[in-house]
């Protein structure tokens, strides 16, 4: 009989708002993830702003439970609002602290979902892309995939729920494609 | 007889390091302007992580300073390093912060100055552009010009002062630049 | 009596297809400008493909008339689809030729305002920033304002007409910014 | 007895410049390639510009030879000059014609490594940036490394040979990048 291998992923909210629309999408992934994956969910509202003098010897607490918490899991998912174009700089900066040492982080190799979710009608694509940018600079294995980014998000939550059916499916599609990123970066490790 | 006009700019370095290279280059820029300039530094140290609920009503202290010294500059100046092929998330950060209320904020309008080194050869040109990405959203004017980006800064600094006369140059055309922006920007405003 | 100026804005389209959005909306904005305003619009058919070796003694014919028709404007509106994230080739080609020789070309303080449009919802929002990255390498005047990013066109657009009064409001918005940005350049001429 | 697996790769440079620096990298890839790799060169100079009116059904012969070239090759290579902080023209209307039918093209789920060069320091990382965000929206597998992009290439290169030992490590671990991920590529759609 065959087992079903278990995957941890973390998903981290780049938004610190109490009713953030991400943070809550973030929670959601949860209860339309198959049995095999488990999601713990993750916000940054107690990291120091990096500081290169700290960021290898010397790093806060909150830096390390970060990091330990990206290099515990299989695969990183972030899921963030878009401010001025670009994800939030508390979300940048948290791959900032993670990122280190350079090129050689727990960031690196790492399977990353990115999801991004808005108000307007554009769903972040313009966060999503430069994610995607940020990420290239830690050599973490960005999903694949067509953008996931959700627009008119606050039409698309009820509660603490999606209401859009189009919306779950891209969502049960896109952790789907996390999945099969996190056997390639397994064969990738034994192939190296 | 003429009376040079007085412009007060405001320099803002990305890095938090004791040693920066950047905020050694921010501290630079006033040893070599003209007299009619007047140049503060600020670094960034004391920002809290940029949170949507306390943006507009219930900002904290360091978040009304920083908003009251753009908005009580002329010009500003942005100084920072390129951190996983963007600014850091503390410089991010920080611009959250000012835009707010969006698109009517203290940024708009503002005469903006980026410029970006490394030690690497490409002196943050990634982060150069991303920054002007991020500015677009605030309405800001960024001054047009070639990138000023510093490659191999490191062996342009000699104690506090950069040694190689083309980087000098290169800033003292730069602020040239930025205070014709003002200018354009004040005709802007008579008009509009 | 106040004597209206008159502006002479030249619209490229950056999509070749016989019944492209974005050609439709570049010829639509004759029917919503003020009197003062004459818009010329250009597709991109018969260009060459850049080549540094012919780009500035002996340009082909098609390119001298590019570069004639943008120095001879007094603002440029590019209208654009999005392909794979950017802006076309096609457009992208085009800017190549017309921006040589480098930083001393016709685009060169130019005022010029972005227009992009899409099936999709998001309006082409990512070729929006990209060709505001490219116009930054050429010393143009990009207009200063939200983006201007039209989902859903097919929607929007009903015969030759756009149906939709928001989107015809924020065309009108964007002509008249452009405007501004004709006159600012200027004055700022006039004055240094 | 061990065998070496073959690799057929395909180097195509986005410049169309007789003695482009770029053309000239691409060329060279070969003989500093391992015995098991065989590299075909290209150059673009007979595409013609994208039409979407015509880009499945009715595609010109040298587009079909694009498709045909790359889908026959197990791993991509563009070699791209910077014009205007981004690849050329020339270079995105190829990727265009490329990706097309869309999400579905001869680019989904092909490995592609991307290498810049300009003669001035940063070694065109903006094209390099840009490529990728292109790329992105073709379901290609970038190669995930530090970006390879080569400055002052004018000085390493001396008649067709680069004359930079650095520059040839750099080349060669970038080649042999590209082979891992054509390994897991194949790896992968074996067990799924």
């Amino acid at each position: 009989m065959e087992q079903h291998t278990q995957y941890a992923l973390l998903a981290i909210s780049g938004s610190l708002r109490k009713a953030s629309f991400n943070t809550l999408l973030a929670k959601y992934l949860k209860h339309i993830a198959p049995k095999n994956l488990s999601i713990n969910t993750m916000t940054l509202h107690n990291l120091p702003l990096y500081n290169a003098d700290e960021d290898v010897s010397s790093s806060p607490e909150s830096v390390k439970f970060l990091r330990d918490s990206i290099s515990n899991c299989d695969g990183l998912i972030l899921v963030s609002p878009e401010y001025n174009y670009g994800p939030p700089g508390v979300l940048k900066n948290a791959i900032d602290w993670a990122s280190r040492p350079a090129f050689n982080s727990v960031l690196k190799s790492k399977p990353v979902l990115i999801i991004t979710a808005s108000a307007g009608p554009a769903g972040g694509t313009r966060a999503n892309a430069q994610l995607r940018d940020t990420l290239a600079g830690t050599l973490s294995r960005v999903v694949v995939r067509k953008q996931v980014a959700i627009g008119t998000v606050n039409q698309k939550l009820e509660g603490n729920r999606v209401n859009d059916p189009d919306t779950t499916e891209l969502l049960k599609d896109s952790l789907n494609d996390l999945v099969l990123e996190i056997k390639i970066a397994r064969l990738f490790s034994r192939e190296n």
